[in-house]
């Protein structure tokens, strides 16, 4: 029987195991094949996500397609629906139809990283942009446009002013890289807007700690990033947390208030939920495993990467999740599963890092190899695109990013916005208390349900203020717009911190065209409210 | 006073009126300053676009930033809520904002091309996608994508056919280029997956005439495309329309039923909806304008390219859709408008088309310059790119086009896909008679609500069918699984040609969690319902 070796998640841990084991293919004493589900259909070169963001590459330059990777590898381009260690299959979700699919292994590699988890913090699911995956870094640089658009035509300039402020959560290597990034990309833009004067940007990076990239740079490195940043600009708040987002402002808890239409968090990230759920022992949502990678008591289930707890020999306490480890440990585990099937000695992890980079964009990094060399400025940055270029796999992606980056010397780059899809059809939004959702006046353009929180209603005579009414929870309010299709006939501010639902226009009107039982709500209400209103 | 020159729609009319107004500024009689009105911040170089769909082009390749192409003209990038011609103003849709926008003007240009419209035909709204602009470029790009990676690996082989089948409508320029690229796209990056056939992909052209592009191009060229598309293995169809789409099928009038989970339709494209409401002459929902593109009646209102009705002095009817012809129509529109500033004469636009050229991929297109020469093959494909290359504007675009052009030779496409959203929460969906919406023991992913139609919900028992339910319009199902976490209980099927809507599983959970009336109401739906299926 052919021995079927099942790798799920295509990162770092996951691509580069694979990679390796596909050269052990035939040479083993019992056959294997290899399989690997993943999302998307290529692999991304994770260091180089930031440079999207900023432009400094191209959107396809830094992505593989994974059949070219590992062509011996069969690939399922599928969501995890579950795993089900003790009949050893994973379930795939449906794709293009309403059944599961069942995949059974032999060796289980668990590649899953870590998700974006915003829990915790309100209203930054709603209102935060991730920065995790390519589709973080496009949604990023299309925002980016986005503001500085609607800025370039704005003439409120309480309005104005929010949309050219940007802020950033979190002061680690990602937190660094695309505060960095998205500075110099403003900035550059800018200088096409006539509309847009250079002193109306404000980009501000909140962190908890006292400086940057305290867990992975020497101080004197974190030092120079944060001299260098704030001489392009870019402002500080140390010691602070976001607290929440709204569509409005970021609200910190030092008290702060920044109003802003553009937050970005690099802070949460969690284990995969899929993972949670498994049999295996772990700590802080990671599985816990030893130096062959095989997870606790288990000998045909392996953990690798960021979503694996493995001890480092080398450095004591256990591996960091850098790709740096995660390309090393995938060799290692290669050869284990391999031994397995031939009955070779397995090997155990030892890596001693080689260092940190860090880009700051604008030609200039940071840099500490080997625990004792300092680099920073541009000697930093030449050596951070050469040590990644060299990484970089596959040798037609080399010259695209070469390429992309000699034009990038003579073609300036352009705010130019690749949007694909429509947003969704229910949103999710957070307030503030005392914020405002909707003015008496403005267009009716959506449908509120209150899933948390107090909202007043109010209309204004004379400078009076005549509260019309107060909602709580499981109600909803501005349907009148919408029946009637005229503008809003009060104001709603929120009593206190506010969950909303809310429901486009168009989308209103199919669900309440279709629902004949909705719609007999909504018109009985609005009669009662009208009646109110007068 | 300055004068307001007021721009709505930024493709070959509307960008090319600004550029050749941005030479008359200061040089007119009365000052006048230009605001343009566009949805993106980019000029798409239409011609190029079926390019994009088979990655010949990268996919910022063709697009030209707005600011720079015209850069003494205000940039407004929002939708256009309506037009005020009486009272000579635009109102922009909100953006970042509830309140809308009014941009006055003294001279309005009307260069709103067309919208894709799929009323008419059950399902194509629902079910095909269209192709007009670069997002709709990508998009049939990845899914293509998408469709080969689930075939890969999928057992039934029923399915199978159906991801490996494409169903283009419509024979005309357009429906012929996507069709040459779809075709090339799909064979290219089939050599990548081993799991799949050649002989197993199916490219199917429905077109309403009997040969090719019968309009544009004459007879010898349209079956000289015909040929060359057959050997490299598409199917047509002739005297055939598009009747309707489902999720798993297209139907032909003929009375064929294609099983497909692509379909393409480059057919409807209708005036757009601002236009039908305004109160000028309107033929066929185009603005009937004179040789000057002044709209009847009208001095200050103007109509160019494909939304508006211009005579065609040389040739005879009137002016043709076409990029060639719009490029032409600006100049002359751009100096009317300065005349009317100066007291000059006005012109009238006089213009004899150059000929047609049509790309089929491959390094193969059709030609035909001025009503005698044609062209076939590589010479026309040669022709094409050279003479587009030209017309493309903006130096740094030609040079970025002609070094992926170079590199296309070099490093061969690859399959990955750009996903940047989520898609919609609420989805609609047809179905004709007979098909089967969901299978007993399929997976509950969604609830669906009947918008139109009926359907039979069954269970078999010892291959005998019971009906539990005839369900109809506003009725719902698909919700106990839901509720309930399992799988489906029994199988739906289709009575009559159904619309529903269909709520992915997390969206309902939302609406439910919130909305208490609703809850109820399903959870007394489903206590009936459960008895009955005991």
């Amino acid at each position: 029987m052919v021995k079927k070796v099942v790798i799920l998640g295509a990162g770092f841990g996951g691509a580069y195991t694979a990679m390796h084991l596909e050269k052990y293919l035939k040479k083993t004493k019992e056959p294997f094949e290899i399989s690997i589900v993943n999302r998307e259909n290529y692999f991304v070169f994770q260091p180089m996500l930031a440079e999207i963001v900023g432009g400094s590459l191209g959107i396809v330059d830094t992505i593989n397609p994974i059949r070219k990777l590992l062509p011996k590898t069969k690939l399922y381009v599928r969501e995890v629906d579950s795993i089900d260690i003790e009949n050893k299959k994973v379930i795939l979700a449906p794709k293009f139809s309403h059944k599961t699919t069942d995949l059974s292994f032999d060796h289980l590699v668990l590649g899953l990283g870590t998700v974006t988890d915003f829990r915790g913090t309100a209203g930054l699911h709603e209102h935060a942009l991730p920065f995790k995956n390519l589709a973080d870094s496009i949604a990023i640089r299309n925002q980016v446009i986005d503001v500085l658009e609607a800025a370039a035509s704005e003439q409120n300039a309480t309005l104005k002013n929010k949309l050219l402020t940007f802020v950033v959560g979190g002061g680690g290597f990602s937190g660094t890289e695309v505060v960095a990034e998205v500075n110099d990309l403003v900035h550059k833009l800018a200088k096409e807007y006539h509309e847009i004067d250079h002193n109306q940007i404000r980009v501000i990076l909140v962190h908890s700690k006292n400086r940057l990239m305290d867990r992975e740079m020497p101080e004197s490195l974190g030092r120079y990033a944060e001299k260098l940043l704030k001489r392009r600009g870019v402002e500080f708040r140390f010691g602070a947390h976001l607290k929440s987002a709204t569509p409005e402002e970021a609200v910190l808890d030092t008290g702060e208030h920044i109003p802003t239409k553009t937050v970005i968090s690099t802070v949460p990230s969690s284990p995969n939920p899929l993972i949670e759920m498994l049999p295996l022992k772990l700590e802080k949502g990671k599985i816990v495993a030893d130096a062959g990678m095989q997870a606790a008591g288990r000998d045909n289930i392996w953990a690798i990467g960021d979503c694996a707890l493995i001890p480092n020999l080398e450095g004591g306490g256990n591996c960091p999740p850098t790709a740096q480890f995660a390309i090393r440990e995938a060799k290692i585990l290669a050869h284990n599963i391999a031994a397995s099937f031939s009955g070779w000695k397995k090997k155990e992890f030892r890596f001693k890092a080689l260092g940190m980079m860090g880009a700051l964009g604008h030609q200039s990094a940071v840099a500490e190899l080997f625990g004792k060399f300092k680099f920073s400025g541009l000697l930093a940055w030449v050596l951070w695109r050469m040590i990644y270029w060299i990484k970089l796999p596959g040798m037609s992606r080399k010259i695209k990013v070469a390429l992309t980056w000699m034009l990038d010397t003579m073609i300036p780059i352009e705010a130019v916005q690749i949007k694909t899809a429509t947003s969704q059809g229910i949103a999710q939004l957070h307030f503030e208390t005392g914020e405002i959702i909707f003015h008496e006046g403005d267009v009716g353009d959506y449908l509120y349900i209150i899933v948390n929180g107090e909202v007043e209603v109010y209309q204004e005579k004379e400078g009076k203020k005549h509260v019309i009414a107060k909602l709580g929870k499981g109600e909803y309010f501005g349907e009148m717009a919408l029946l009637n299709q005229r503008s809003r006939l009060a104001t709603v501010q929120c009593f206190s911190p506010v969950d909303v639902l809310a429901l486009r226009k168009s989308d209103f009107g199919i669900l309440i065209s279709n629902f004949s039982k909705l719609k007999e709500d909504f018109q009985q209400t609005e009669k009662t409210r009208s009646r109110q209103i007068g």
